[in-house]
């Protein structure tokens, strides 16, 4: 896998800032976005993989950043209103103009998913250690290739319908949990040129993104989410003359 | 629910014939025919509700029959090879110019939903009596009005992905078995103009047809898939000449 | 067509106010609004059709009044930024929960449709007064029933792709102009327990929504988007102990 | 561009052999498989691409060479009846294993392409050397890339809706023709594991598989369809014990 991309992983830091839960040091010493970071280097060697955080200036989202990005992560939970607007504004034009977005777990409810997406988000949830089961449902789909159905999560949160996201571009993976509930835990979607993935299992409480499965389906959804060549501009009006494309 | 439809409840009719399994006639003494037609007259009481197995006359499937039929609903396990292909050849016509068309269950095999659907259509599945929660994923289908989500059922076959279908036009009810497996159990299709619903629950072992809730599905997906007004004819190839509108 | 459906066309009602264009009171002596109300009301005389415009307190859009509607109507053009975000966020809430939305023609830069779907919802536009023409490409669509493919309308300001929108529900309608560009014409979308249909067809200066068959597609979309029954309320995160549905 | 994939163009070469129309030895010297071939090795110069006809032995589509194929793209026209049902079936099991398969014009009438699709795929067509705008409505689409909006063709046959297809997993391109119909002339779908891509332009009567654009489509197609790591197996009905994937 020799491509080189650009992958910036963002994660708010909180969680680690504060030492909640205590024993978060101990399965992420190098932070939630940390963690990504490794398993993602050990699929693309070549690409330049760095983190960002929101106690960084600007977020660490500035205009020259996201110029070069061609993948950005995001994870955040309990500090998603401290995200200021006019970066939220920011990358919702990178993503449009083409820039991949991955949002991870409690992502859903971050600014940026909700902005993109239109909708609440919303979801069940219960924090008792489940079991997840990841099954998938589209085996066609890139982000699948090589991916273990089902993959087993020993312990993680559940995340159950009804998850109030519009229907999404592919529906990849369902989860279901010990509880019984399923969740719609991997699902595309495209916003003006850019490529969208959410993917649910990830959290502080419990080392998922160390899950050798769990690190595949992120690598592979960076790999279909990057436009590397692609000329980074939004969509816009425009009020073209009559055969203006006679020329061609 | 005043309307009148016309509604024909197919079942292959051969566990009832053979009164296998030896308990089929406690729990449908009239046949699982029998039992959806009731379900549907409880709330269609002005509608033609009908039933027909694969022993009548041209499986009581005639030309004449169907050109007077909204919706077909289909029930079949053991006996999908002794459906005549002539008889599938006017199936896929009639759902082609808009025939509503309900399968049932292991209906998954039969010829008509392969034919129409491509793809294998096969799955997993687990005869151990587990309990089956549907959950609503897409609530503004009118499929989902009305309905529980979970319902829950408490024995069941397993059936589990991977379901082999095409991405459906819609999904709305994801079911969890005890043993963790997730199936796609309610799905919208359509082809020509006809509108298609697969449901999964339902088999000749448990007595699910008997379920409000599974009722419910039914009589909704019946009133989704028909279109009683529509001219029956299959979308078919034209030569048009140039501006051959012009007179509107 | 009994139906007992409560309607709000909502219109800006700039246009008419500036009298501008200076023909805009012979094609729409009742506005653009009293246009639309009327085609519905030749469909459903026994609902209840109102109409509000930009000027009315709230711009009529009070809590009050939305609860009470089924389906929104919106046509705007020159003053989407006055509508106050409180109103965009109360339209989105009602969408979310249930309420019909179907956004018309210029509406789609409405502050409450680029917030519903996320994208920048450009395209391409000129004002020539081409030929439209309307084609069908779901026929099974509710919305198209009954409907001419093509509907011919002899003069239109063009639309034109890319249309920067999510992938829809379902695309119902293409629409190509005699200059040879097309666009997506109707299209579909859910959010929340929400349907919106957005339809391009109708402009300040051109009497399309007197045409018949441009007013049959309103009254389709107006039946399909409709959920009187419906209890009004947004899905929202839960936190449901495990079995909480077990007493079903 | 250094893919090494194994591509194999199918024509049925009934047109060639009759040389039928009588310019078609000028336009298409090779015959048209052999200019689709040449066009793809322009971008594919590592990769092995190979023609077969209908006159071959078993029309050159072997259990051998499916299986060493992954990517098949198929012309045909005037001769489908006469593709053997062995060789389409077999060739359907393939596709479900994981084949890619890019359908081209009046193979829109192909055995293959109704048998995956389930739908008469009929639609409106008339010959009359009319211009041809092929416009993307899905920019993000790895088949849209570097591809200009519209492609201009000067002459072609006109395809136009209702193109009798179920509903694409993604639309990417739509065609206007100089009388006014459109079609949507660049779809996808995808069958058991196997990625699918149907794209109308190209005719035996005019030059089109020449256009640098429109083999700039088939060869995204072809990059887009291809899995060559994947294990060719069509998805098959399992009966898993309860908790078979405890030992992950």
């Amino acid at each position: 896998m020799g491509e080189k991309l650009r992958i910036l992983v963002w994660n708010e830091g909180v969680h680690e800032a504060n030492n909640e839960p205590a024993h978060i040091g101990e399965i992420y010493p190098d932070g939630i976005h940390g963690a990504i970071a490794a398993g993602l280097r050990s699929f693309y060697p070549e690409s330049e993989i760095t983190t960002a955080v929101l106690a960084d200036d600007q977020h660490g989202l500035s205009e020259e950043v996201l110029a070069e990005t061609d993948v950005l992560l995001w994870w955040g939970h309990i500090a998603h209103d401290q995200v200021g607007d006019a970066v939220v504004d920011r990358v919702q034009r990178h993503v449009l103009g083409g820039m991949g977005l991955i949002v991870l777990h409690s992502g859903h409810f971050a600014k940026i998913f909700t902005r993109l997406l239109g909708t609440s988000c919303s979801l069940a949830w219960r924090n008792d250690g489940e079991r997840e089961l990841v099954w998938t449902v589209k085996p066609s789909h890139p982000i699948a290739e090589g991916v273990d159905s089902p993959i087993v999560i020993p312990e993680q949160e559940m995340y159950g319908e009804l998850f109030d996201i519009p229907d999404p571009d592919d529906l990849i993976f369902i989860s279901s949990f010990a509880g019984g509930e399923v969740f719609r835990s991997g699902v595309t979607f495209t916003r003006g040129k850019g490529r969208i993935f959410y993917f649910s299992p990830g959290d502080q409480e419990y080392p998922v993104y160390h899950h050798p499965q769990i690190q595949r389906v992120l690598a592979n959804g960076v790999r279909w989410a990057a436009q590397p060549g692609l000329d980074r501009s939004a969509p816009a009006v425009t009020n073209p003359a009559r055969d203006w494309f006679a020329e061609r």
